[in-house]
């Protein structure tokens, strides 16, 4: 059995997506409870609407506070001490969830979930990763926005603990590491990348050298490493730009009754393609580098999407995710490889 | 007259793709005069291939070496002091050109230009200035590779660079300015860019705060400034993201016989999609910051994207660009709000 503990109230649209989405979440998972945190009357009105009640499978846990979307970090650890967001962490730390599922906001759900789990031995800084669909098939990237100034000690922690992610949830037994930077010979880039170049190279790491943005989904890497400042920026440019093609495309198929004929002719391609490409299939952002499983799902995610996220949770439960990489990590401090 | 020194052996194609590009861009500009700078047989030969040969509108200048696309820069500046590359900037240097361009290796490019041309009084190094489509129109972008670390002087210079281009080309009398960071709040970010947060604040550019990578596509800026190895990631993961999208949509039509036939009804919509995104009509980026004009075109690029950077040439010398970088610097320099 799973438990995992669901921060209720995060997100653009709180209960609204967090309830259906938990209840889809149990109806595929047959060996999962959920803990729904958050204010009472209002998970129990949202639950109502479903003609959903607590069961053994799903339990209401209350939390009075609510974090907002824009509130400084430093200021929700200070003051928002019984909000869902905290509370669902701490059901982790005290081991009654496995792992905690948070749409709220990104830098307030990192400072909470550092200060009440903290990081793993010999993790500086936790960092987020997630999957991006590639030409062939998937690739995972961190950092993602948790550190906008990386040492090439913290880059060469995230390889290892993107690597061994991939390795426990998908089998890959040595999973392609590739350093993002801005040519492949080896005198490219800043001081930082070229440092890090030559700790991944003398790792026991399956270090595949610098890649390039392009590669990102063109090229068949399994982990890319960057620093947070670098890994935001791609992924929110890539965001912008599938969004400004998606645009077009419908436009163009709107633009008067001949086009509009052929969007339907079309359609079920587009929708095929559309499937495809769906970045709701891909939501739900690992915290890794913690003494415990914490999935940040997009703040805007609807119920499908947040649904995935609380899938992201369970793999990397039943995986053991932090324990491996707390292993991997004494293993190779054991032979030199990490400080 | 304006008259424009090619570097006829650069890029992936050389004169295959140059000297038809030239010969395109003289039928659609009647004022333009073409300096053909390359191996005197070979560019000869190519000409012959089109019936075409020297005029007064395209003379041929014969340079005896060729820079490979992937010489470092340095040994291109010592050992090829009469590549097609160099012989065209120095064209430009001795005013027989008003300005070159090359599609060969932009390290040695920049390297070669910034040896020949000397860069603006008041400029630390030249940037690559692009322009890309946007969901309403387009935006100009600031440094996309040529310097891997910016200090936050150099940023400012980035943004006064690109406003007057854009001040310059198109005629937009205050361009709106972004610097790109990972959140809009004045708390994110790295310390070089929230220093040059506030040197942007005090400039009397037009200054719109931080845009966020998605705002790069979807955002009303007119120019946006990041440092050369963010710009290149973020460059280059839009080239592989397009690819994969264009790839994708590709796979879906051809998957039978039914998806076939519809990609036939779609065909038209899907065109007109495809040149509203066509990086050919975007191809031409600007080494930005010379006593010159320079441009860069994709290695890889055909005729018809080789003849748009022919074209930005023409814009930029019909405009006056490094002059008017020039003078806007002293100006500014004379009021304090530049170093």
């Amino acid at each position: 059995m799973i438990t995992i503990a669901l921060d209720a109230m995060g997100g653009d649209h709180g209960v609204g997506v967090t309830v259906p989405a938990a209840l889809e979440a149990l109806k595929h998972q047959p060996g999962l409870k959920l803990i729904l945190v958050g204010q009472r009357e209002v998970i129990e009105a949202e639950l109502g609407r479903h003609r959903a009640a607590g069961s053994d499978r799903i339990t209401l846990h209350h939390a009075s506070e609510v974090v907002g979307m824009d509130e400084p970090p430093a200021q929700v650890l200070r003051n928002k001490k019984d909000s869902s967001m905290r509370v669902a962490i701490n059901l982790v730390k005290e081991g009654a969830a496995q792992a905690a599922v948070s749409a709220g906001n990104t830098g307030a759900l990192m400072a909470t979930a550092r200060f009440v789990l903290k990081t793993l031995p010999g993790i500086d800084r936790p960092a987020i990763i997630t999957t991006l669909p590639t030409m062939h098939d998937h690739v995972h990237v961190l950092d993602l926005g948790a550190n906008v100034d990386c040492t090439p000690d913290q880059l060469l922690q995230f390889a290892i603990m993107g690597s061994i992610l991939v390795t426990a949830v998908e089998g890959e037994a040595r999973p392609r590491v590739g350093l993002l930077n801005v040519g492949e010979e080896d005198i490219k880039g800043n001081d930082t990348v070229k440092k890090t170049h030559e700790l991944l190279r003398s790792s026991s790491l399956n270090y595949a050298g610098f890649v390039e943005g392009d590669e990102i989904y063109t090229g068949d890497m399994d982990v890319i490493v960057c620093d947070g400042f670098v890994g935001n920026i791609m992924l929110k440019t890539s965001e912008g730009l599938a969004h400004m093609i998606a645009h077009f495309i419908k436009q163009e198929f709107r633009r008067n009754l001949l086009t509009k004929l052929s969007a339907l002719v079309a359609l079920p391609v587009l929708q095929a393609f559309r499937k495809r490409v769906d970045p709701r299939r891909y939501n739900g952002a690992t915290l890794i580098g913690l003494n415990g499983t914490v999935i940040k799902s997009h703040g805007g995610a609807d119920v499908l999407a947040y649904e995935h996220a609380i899938m992201e949770a369970v793999a990397e439960v039943k995986n053991n995710v932090p324990a491996r990489i707390g292993q991997a990590l004494a293993a190779m401090a054991a032979k030199g490889e990490v400080v």
